[in-house]
């Protein structure tokens, strides 16, 4: 069966205080609707059609970054679920499959679960997502007998009776297209917020003698954020469960609780992670590599063998190969590291490529800006690059070439060669000795003015 | 009523096992002492008197640098509660309005509930602040009817009914001038430890016919310290309320439990905070701005729009205006950072006046201090440091100026020049290949020479 | 009474998903057989047998640095727990004392306990470990009349009397030498898995008319380590009980959850530890030092009076004095830093001394590594290091000397002498506004021709 996604996110999200449309708030590095959409995505949907409202144009531009297919349609007044949906329909001219409704803001819900509500629609016309609630609190209640669901109870009109169900509506659901937009049609809005709502299908399909069966999941899934209160307890929840499947896929991390992954975080196993290390998105770690206490890294790769900080930052294109070594207040951005380089203090290296066996020192700077474009740094193999180096960029360092400490390098230095740019060193006898005379005699001679 | 705070700070603090004076331990980036005084300080009192003891002086000092119009007073013995607020009478000479005895290891009470201890003066001789304790232990016990408060019975002295009491004495208490010491005067000592114990005062005060009563407040609001775990513990509940309410005023923090917060940090709504960010007293940020991990930040200001961070060090007297950009492993002091200006790597800004957009090279230092004094660096709109330009104060550069890589610039550079002080880069073929293997064959040689 | 320790370190650790031998993960920065080992040499055993299998090269290296007179025997094959102890019996040819059976991966077990032990070997012939389970799940049970250990029933064959007992077994045991190798001769392997149990020799013990008991220690001390969960679960308890120690003998840390400590950290009292600080092994912190937010200390030594960090990195053999001060982003190693010394930002110092009351100004670099060897600097007394100083080492700075920003020292400068190497300032006028509009018109024709 084909499946169409409808994704609702048109909510302004008061509670969250915020300028930034709700669905954009990000939990490990990515928008709560790129986590939505990763999830329905997992159906390999036909059609993915994104319900937009508050922020509408942000969220476009958003919802386009993470899939270009994804269609957007606006609802230009907020009311209701049912009415959400139905701006999603002329998207879905043509399309015969299967609908599921998802909510921006409901970023966990796992491909197993909707695999399973796409089993269930084989048996039932209309299939709703449920929940075991905890404290089942104001939720909306699923009403089942056997595996039929009869109806969905809104909190303010349920009896003690159904107040007592724990079985709670998490607000997904699915039916055909054609279903779905025959129910919706009929879905009014007398009620006391004068709101079209979505669960009225329910009630609707069993009234046209159709079947309503319920899928249950864990209530962590169904999570919406409403809140930042709510974006910090999500954004806990993800990192705690992506952790526990690090630890047992081989990672060793001495103080799991400090190490923030992003929503692509790769590690492979035997890694070791010290504490207080932030992965942003696009990172990939292989093998057996040791990432120290303090290091920050971003869009970069990691080989075996390779050693990481402490207070390293990998920047976006950053390309370790085995056994590379950055050390500590060191930055790389958009640079290979060939095999065994080591760049191991106080160094930015960026728009550079570095030889295997290379030794940058201790305060080397490519100078890869010239305050309108970029350049790059080549250098070769076996090098060796003395502390302080400037590498005034465009610039190579052929091969086994040195630098020496202090240098400003504007121009190519040949392979085997050794570069030099220096003033002679002057010692001035006693100079020092009468400079730090003159000057703690001129204190004393404030501060005797001042008393 | 005019009111007048009596302070009880002359503990030592044993369990703290510290040379420190117990009050004067900090919790969010000031004192015990402090938080006491801000909290008495919400009703605006006429007097504050601090009763020292241990550690006289230290306190003194301290509390003078709090609040310049505070009094200190000397409990030379340490003869109990009574026995020090009685200390407070030739402070509060010729005062006739209310005294409100707090605990200078006492950081926690909210001005609400002093402000209800107040209200409820205005029907009682005396009042006492209790709470309903979850594990009453050892506390002493409210004996309330209705609400008078009958007595006040310690934990040692209580029998089987009066245990089961959880409303317990927090220790704060309030009454006129007039009636306090006219009580305290009659307090004795005749008990096991021989000491002045205020809580006496309310039995005399009912036995002389006052009306005494109590008033509740949480029981977070009474945590006392007296060892570093209580410490401890103190700061974590003070961090646990400031994150929770910056999430409700609109600041996203992808781990609130990693965020420290000073006493008076303020941080505006659709702010956002990285992981591992530490903020000092006196740190203000305006809506917008975002502050990424492992920042530290200290009596600085941060403008709509800034960006700072990772590894960024804000020091006392950093001014931040809007858009500008602190990068890694970098360290500002006491410098204007004007509309735009970029500081991304490894640099050290201090004493400085840094123009609109103006962009700083990796590795830039301005040499503030010369071993006695320190000196300031002036740098225009639109300039582009080179990367590793020492900046030698007191110096200039002017409005679009540049200076190259690895300059050490000394004296002012004028509007629209570029500064330079460079040895020439010489090349010495095949020199650096020769060196390496001679430094290797030494190597080999000791290995053999050893072997 | 003699005492041999045998420790079983022999199992592969299939759950860790590592290459690494199970009992060399590490704890507080050492192996958990280096745990178990000091744990047992609390003891002072005459002999020390380690019974290795898998990874057993690796293992008996890791052994023999933790203590070379260790022996190390090998299990061949893993056919159990009994036989493993078998293994041992070669080592301890002509032994008669005590032989006590620890696990390499059961990290926790307190001298205490073993004492207590050694103790009630006294009076019984076979001295279990047991615990009082919390949930004993599938432990094996103790069963006890009095003060005798009846026999130890395994889990699988335990009836539901039996199941209902909480006091469980942790395989630590203990008897003459004589006594256990005698019994253990004769367990047999006619078991599901057909392997030799080493718990076997209560029942045997028992048979023979010897008698056995059980001491009991908490629950945690008996915790093993199979997965990396559980090293994580270890690592966590370990850092909790060391920060609730430091915290009661007088630290002051503002966010303790946020230190980590190594087995062997030491720190005195009225130090302040601010948050996010990691102790890697080897580090001693005199009383009063202050070590700020952000810091990562491993084998060094601070003084009384020392301020170190925020973002300080000491390393092994860093060596800081009474008051010295190390500041941001700087990283310390193999160097002693006489009292007063201050190195505030941005420096690397390797290989070093540096003087008293000396002060390193920002960005300098000791040039330590020439590609090959490793070089010293020394400098002398109150000698000024202007900023970007590099040091060329092997050389020396004088007492009271100086260097200019920007020096590259690479020979001596004598006592109280400046030393400068600098070229000129030039400045050439108007050229950066000349070169700021040649580099706009380029990206501007550039992006005319893209369009």
């Amino acid at each position: 069966m084909s499946i169409a996604l409808v994704i609702l996110a048109a909510g302004k999200g008061t509670r969250m205080r915020s300028d930034l449309p709700k669905v954009l708030h990000k939990v490990a590095g990515a928008p709560l609707l790129a986590h939505a959409m990763a999830s329905g995505a997992s159906l390999s949907p036909e059609r993915t059609v994104i319900v937009t409202g508050h922020g509408a144009e942000q969220v476009k531009a958003a919802a386009r970054e993470i899939d270009e297919t994804a269609t957007c349609v606006l609802q230009s007044e907020q009311l209701g679920t049912g009415h959400a949906v139905l701006q999603a329909r002329p998207a879905l001219e043509g399309f015969s499959g299967d609908v599921i409704v998802l909510y921006g803001d409901t970023p966990f819900i796992r491909p197993e679960t909707l695999e399973a509500m796409a089993e269930a629609r084989r048996s039932h016309d209309v299939v709703v997502l449920g929940f075991t609630a905890a404290d089942p609190g104001k939720y909306g209640r699923l009403v089942m007998e056997g595996d039929a669901l009869m109806q969905i109870v809104e909190f303010k009109d349920a009896g003690l009776r159904e107040r007592a169900i724990d079985f709670c509506n998490s607000g997904v659901i699915s039916a055909s297209a054609d279903t779905f937009f025959a129910l919706l049609d009929r879905v009014g809005n007398d009620n006391a917020s004068g709101e079209y709502y979505l669960t009225d299908i329910v009630a609707l399909a069993r009234e046209a003698g159709l079947s309503a069966t319920a899928v249950s999941c864990d209530e962590a899934e169904t999570m919406g954020v409403n809140s930042r209160v709510d974006l910090a307890a999500a954004e806990a929840g993800f990192q705690s469960r992506k952790r526990a499947e690090a630890l047992i896929e081989g990672v060793t991390m001495t103080a799991p609780e400090t190490v923030w992954f992003a929503h692509d975080t790769w590690i492979g196993p035997d890694c070791e992670i010290e504490p207080n290390v932030v992965f942003g998105p696009g990172v990939t770690i292989e093998n057996g590599a040791h990432i120290r206490a303090f290091s920050h890294l971003e869009g970069c790769h990691v080989s075996r063998g390779a050693v990481v900080g402490p207070y390293a930052r990998l920047r976006p294109g950053a390309e370790l190969a085995e056994d590379v070594r950055v050390g500590n207040f060191v930055e790389i951005k958009n640079a290979v590291l060939d095999e065994g380089a080591k760049v191991n203090h106080l160094t930015y290296i960026g728009d550079a490529h570095i030889g295997e066996k290379t030794n940058i020192g201790a305060g080397t700077i490519t100078c890869n800006y010239d305050g309108v474009f970029k350049h790059r740094t080549e250098i070769g193999a076996r090098a060796f690059i003395g502390s302080n180096t400037m590498l005034v960029a465009p610039v190579k360092v052929g091969a086994e070439a040195m630098t020496a400490s202090g240098a400003v390098i504007t121009k190519e230095v040949p392979e085997g060669a050794l570069a030099i740019s220096r003033a002679d060193q002057v010692n001035k006898l006693g100079l020092a000795r009468k400079l730090f005379e003159m000057l703690k005699s001129k204190k004393a001679s404030q501060a005797g003015s001042k008393g």
